[in-house]
């Protein structure tokens, strides 16, 4: 472990400091490039702009950007450990975007004092890009500061800590449930933990056709339900009217435990009370909220899922992000809608059922199964075939319910 | 002029829209890069920098990197045409940054509506820089945006229009007023122009020896004098007690004369009227405050200066701004103070009085001398030494005058 924490620092140091840079995407040699590029020749892309906004598209980068922007409240699972400790997840995530969509990002750290400070700061400079990516921003503050931005920019704002986990585990547990054999409808869900995440993945699920009665969410306190009186706006959506009260109470009979708490919250006791074949998607990271080997010996007919690329099956929010902003920026989106996120749900779910190209099997040596099943109920991170699968799903979305300026689908290489 | 329109509109928009993207400094290939580079790895780097600020500067890319921002007042000569417009601009300084000093620069358009709510913007994303480069905001806004700017981040704080500007006339007046014979201290100055600009350029040419009482500022209502009740506190420096109130009062017998006003504000007349060997730095862009080929026709003995490459002498930003943030980051000075904008100017002045090498040379085979003398009292923007001995300079001013963080001078391949 020390000599991974030594290659992660070397890797972020060596031979220059962080992760990424800018280049140029128009030559910069001689006097008459420069006269071009800046004055007098950059005047003429200034009048046109001001003529009409949307020419900020044709003649500067905006419509290819993506600014990654956090405030360090919620780091990983470090907490809030401030702004400037957050840079290297943001400059990860700009790496992310642009190895896996080609997408430029920048990332910005603020500083501040009140949600509603940041709320503005974002708001001020949203207009110079062509998507706004939150990111590592805590619950409750990110639900108000994620509606807020979106009601006040004109380009797409997506948290993603809350809906790209929700797409990526809901398109898991689809898989999972069917590979089961189990309805989404009837099953029984059990979360733990009740942040940002694990309510945009209920909510996500409920979308996806879950019923709000079968799932029992649990914070701090135990399962959150209808006569609690010290439950914030969001988990009082997920109040259930029950009287049962601890994870033991819940967790009997259930069809699917969700972890997004921390870890070893559940042990060999809870996985055997669970009904036959459940799915256990335990995301808490580094250590899940259950170690795979634990759950596996336990019992042998369930699925298990984990936050970690060393394991089969992880929940990996890089499955979605880069190609939900892909689609949403190659149609010009003036939003990420519902129906954008459940398209890629549906993508990413899909393309897991498919043969995996030998690019793919070989970027996974290691890697048991890579066939549709108990073990492979998500695609893995370097499939080329989610930038076109996901983004074309999801730029379709936003033409069809009416969010694309730009109306024609755009063709994307398989 | 149509044909240079269609080619700069050309040049912007294709093969992709913009002049700058973004590029990753590391691997991102394998699962074990990814790991490194995002989670889990990428906590490392995280709680270095919670445990200490400034490994921000050896883990993440924040020392090498410089936000250039502006909100639109004062877009080039065109006014005030809002953020968007001004975002091929600040691009175009992005890629200036980039190509003649290796600084990775992100543009950032601020949408505000007064002053305090863009210093606000800008203080709550300083920390994810280096560097924060201020353009094309209108006076006299940006005086007080600077001041609190540099009060509240604590990296440095540079509005180019003011002291790139600033920087840049006074190494070109240092040499021209050397080759015509003349002490600064003696010079009768005119400066026609009260704005941002033009008050860093007087502020700039009395710390190099100009003397106050010497300096007559026109605006827009004639010379600024001491009997005058109409001035705000930056132009109010430069009252003159004076009973002269019209150009042509002041001009008669002057030494300089300093445009940074508009386009053909002097003719043939006023010329005649100047000193002998008189300078004439008319940096209205594109149309000079007079056409140096009837500022030359009306007398032989003038050293003449304006904005434009298509002239000798150009006198433009770029000869500085790129090689003093260069200089500020490699020694992570906290500010950018006097003492390294005069070692700025020291250092252009200087590299104009050295034969140019043979790259540059060919690299401009149009012009007609590259001499020290009236013709080349400037270097050219695309003289290699200009990195060196200006970044030098200014690291070395910076660790004299107390402002370092690194007290090494660093190494400059000359």
């Amino acid at each position: 472990m020390s000599d991974i924490r030594q290659q992660a620092l070397d890797y972020h140091e060596f031979p220059v400091p962080g992760k990424t840079a800018v280049c140029l995407t128009k030559p910069a040699e001689t006097s008459h490039d420069l006269a071009l590029a800046y004055s007098p020749g950059v005047a003429e892309p200034v009048r046109e702009i001001a003529a009409n906004p949307e020419n900020a598209y044709r003649y500067t980068n905006k419509g290819n950007t993506v600014a990654v922007i956090s405030n360090g409240t919620a780091i990983l699972g470090l907490g809030n450990l401030g702004p400037l400790a957050s840079k290297p997840v943001m400059e990860g995530k700009a790496l992310l975007f642009k190895h896996f969509a080609n997408i430029d990002s920048t990332d910005i750290e603020v500083t501040h004092n009140t949600a509603q400070e940041f709320i503005n700061t974002v708001a001020a400079i949203a207009g110079t890009f062509g998507g706004i990516n939150l990111e590592d921003i805590k619950a409750p503050e990110c639900f108000v500061i994620e509606r807020e931005l979106i009601a006040r920019c004109n380009v797409p704002v997506f948290h993603d800590d809350q809906h790209g986990t929700a797409i990526v585990t809901a398109a898991g547990m689809i898989n999972a449930l069917e590979i089961q054999g189990k309805l989404i409808s009837d099953a029984i869900f059990v979360c733990m933990g009740a942040g940002a995440a694990a309510i945009a993945c209920m909510t996500m699920l409920v979308k996806c056709g879950a019923n709000r009665a079968n799932i029992y969410m649990l914070d701090t306190k135990g399962v959150i339900h209808s006569g609690r009186t010290d439950l914030n706006e969001y988990k009082a959506l997920f109040a259930n009217e029950t009287d049962k009260r601890t994870l033991q109470d819940v967790i009997k009979g259930a069809d699917v435990f969700l972890g997004l708490s921390g870890p070893n919250v559940i042990g060999a006791e809870e996985v055997a009370m669970m009904a036959d074949k459940p799915v256990i998607f335990a995301c808490s990271n580094p250590d899940p909220e259950i170690k795979p080997e634990l759950a596996h010996a336990t019992r042998s007919d369930l699925i298990m899922g984990t936050g970690r690329s060393d394991y089969p099956n992880q929940v990996n929010n890089v499955l979605c992000f880069p190609f939900i902003f892909r689609g949403a920026l190659d149609v010009r989106a003036s939003c990420i809608n519902d129906e954008m996120k459940i398209a890629a749900v549906h993508a990413i779910a899909e393309l897991a059922k498919e043969a995996v190209p030998a690019s793919v099997l070989k970027a996974y040596p290691k890697v048991s199964s890579l066939s549709f099943g108990s073990e492979y109920v998500l695609p893995k991170p370097m499939d080329p075939r989610l930038l076109p699968r996901v983004a074309r799903a999801v730029a379709k979305a936003a033409i069809d319910s009416g969010v694309a300026t730009i109306t024609t689908l755009p063709k994307y290489a398989d």
